[in-house]
């Protein structure tokens, strides 16, 4: 199905009083995140499950300049592999359900679909893991968290797990050595189990595994060295953010919206879906407005200033920038992200840009181009659970579009 | 326990990364909503419920005056049943969570308790029923709704229900004759079954009743006559939603939000708990901030004006205010409200200030003195259920103060 044939609004999901019983999505339902039904569940995770708020505060939201530049539509790029798109055919071919795009912190386009507008609110799934990385590169620029402690040091619940003797950094940059397996298309996969974990409903009659992301964490064995290959693995965001938890007292939801989410000026609360205990998930539970993570781009591409304020430590973005390991990035063979890192949790290009990126995976992106002063905030709602879906018409046409903003 | 020792943040409820398994409240719990655990719940439904979103808009908000009058706190008054007491003592008398008061529109007192602050929100319970009480009598003003019309014409959903045959005024009114007990203090109550309809969770096995709030409500039964006494049950204000959701075409949370939430100026969003099917649980699911029920109270004082802007038909807010059939009320047998009556699903006292009421089974009020031209919204987490225990040492408080404004 197409992103216009599958488009939650025209297929009606949960509309009516009550819905028709086959258009109505239960978080009980085995294929509640399955496509076509997750197209309308990226946008509405809280009618589903507990969650916990991330506050904007009570004051004013600080609203961005607006200057459309309506030929961006017809900007034309060649995806991965070959063709030829313009910028607007690439929306619907990936599955965009909102993008912004922001030119010297300006507004210069801007556009909605599917179960998205821009009073909604849309699941970022792994993008979360940026905001979580972010918040622990600050710690660390802070002194509040140390790079080079063991894991064991700080959470000792983790010492007899695969996390307990990898360092702060280690985790920071996913060089962990952990068995663990993310591959979405295979059911045995440890991310299932991990979900399984996770969920907050009440665990069904014979279920003998572990009730909490930080039950599971302990449950965690290690698999190779801790630093020397990159690893793309959820767990280590959750973590990060057990660690982040213990050393502020806070929960990353609470700390995020006290350092960052309160203070920038923006629009919308955000939300964390929640486990059973109440730990918010911060490998990927984070949902918010798309104007909102737009400013989170805005941020980082301003050194932490917003509204002329300084949010986040300017060395803690400066880390981030440098980069990651790039020979332990290569180790995991991504065909499409050549000559890559991953450092706080973010995605660097090391392109004659600049550009870094969060990356969600089912297309959401916070995309930071510092030579264009471009930044992109995309929701989507790929079918595929893979950014190899998006890349091909995302990655260059977010470039082409830098291209054509600096003519 | 008193107000000071089942102090939810002095207890440790949901502390920690994690907490410790005895501070741990799950909504699988059977005492969750129970003292004293039920004083961390009122601020925290949404992390134990699937919930949706009462959207505030994304303006900026309309700051209320302040002009503190500290000298409330002495003001003295006689509790119902006698003694002598002063406000400041009444407050952790009734286990008060957050009370406001406003005299002319501005902030004349503000004080936080237990689990709430300014940017935290509250189980507004019953005081739900009044908002939508409000969008009815709007729909009615508007001549969206029709008083007349019997309920199988709105929803024939309910044809074969006790409800098919009232009038959607004696819904507004709660005169309708339904075999429904609400007394929560026995286990064999309607009420109870009516949660476990609602209750988002999967139904356990075995479990044969209906499924959702919609089903439920096509299962009650008649008992006497529509239209001669007043019964207060809250399956009425979810029939009410039903038939709103059915003629609007929207679910009570959107419309609440179209109409008045994103229109009043507030500070944050607001939510509704849903059932398994995502209805908003119109007889009691509303939470929200208090300063933004305190918005609420100043709307209905002010005939339905905000901020110089209409919101509602002004016929609305007076239909309310016109009160109910007080002979019909008198049956009901309240002891504490002596000549009040029911009416758009408000309280309506008919004593010399004209003070009208929406009322929370914990203690939960908006309270309008127009006279004195003064709103009070309070949250609280009274451990009786009933505001029997809250009206002695609250209706006779709020009056005094009023008179005390009034010098």
């Amino acid at each position: 199905m197409s992103a216009q044939e599958s488009d939650p609004v025209k297929l009606g999901w949960m509309v009516g009083s009550p819905p028709p019983a086959e258009k109505i999505i239960r978080f009980s339902d085995p294929d509640y995140f399955s496509f076509p039904k997750l197209r309308w569940t990226v946008c509405h995770f809280r009618q589903l499950m507990p969650t916990v708020g991330v506050s904007r505060g009570l004051g004013a939201p600080v609203p961005m300049e607006r200057r459309i530049d309506d030929s961006i539509d017809q900007v034309i790029f060649t995806p991965l592999g070959g063709g030829r798109m313009s910028w607007a055919q690439s929306l619907a071919v990936n599955y965009t359900d909102g993008i912004v795009i922001l030119h010297d912190g300006v507004i210069v386009y801007e556009r909605y679909f599917g179960c998205l507008d821009d009073i909604g609110q849309h699941a970022a799934m792994s993008v979360t893991k940026s905001l979580i990385g972010l918040l622990g590169e600050m710690l660390v620029a802070e002194g509040t968290l140390d790079e080079s402690a063991k894991v064991a040091s700080i959470v000792p619940e983790l010492a007899a797990s695969a996390f307990g003797d990898a360092t702060v950094r280690q985790v920071l940059e996913m060089t962990t050595g952990l068995r663990y397996s993310e591959d979405y298309a295979d059911p045995d996969a440890d991310v299932w189990r991990y979900g399984a974990a996770g969920n907050p409903l009440p665990k069904p009659d014979g279920y003998t595994g572990p009730r909490s992301y930080f039950e599971y964490l302990q449950t965690v064995v290690k698999e190779g060295e801790h630093g020397t290959a990159f690893g793309y693995k959820t767990i280590n965001t959750d973590a990060l953010g057990w660690m982040i938890a213990r050393v502020t007292g806070k929960s990353v939801a609470d700390l995020l919206s006290q350092r960052i989410w309160s203070r920038m000026g923006g629009e919308q609360d955000g939300y964390f879906t929640v486990d059973s205990i109440g730990t918010p998930y911060a490998g990927g539970g984070f949902n918010a407005g798309l104007r909102d993570m737009a400013r989170i781009g805005q941020l980082m591409l301003d050194g932490g200033m917003v509204n002329g304020e300084r949010l986040v430590p300017e060395a803690a973005i400066a880390r981030i920038r440098a980069g990651g390991d790039k020979a332990a990035f290569e180790k995991a063979g991504y065909a499409l992200l050549k000559g890559w890192s991953y450092r706080g949790m973010w995605w660097l290009s090391h392109n004659e840009h600049g550009v870094f990126m969060a990356r969600g995976v089912h297309g959401q992106a916070i995309y930071v181009d510092p030579a264009a002063r471009m930044v992109i905030a995309r929701f989507a709602s790929n079918p595929v659970a893979s950014n190899a879906a998006n890349d091909p018409t995302s990655l260059p046409a977010y470039d082409a579009v830098a291209r054509h903003l600096m003519k």
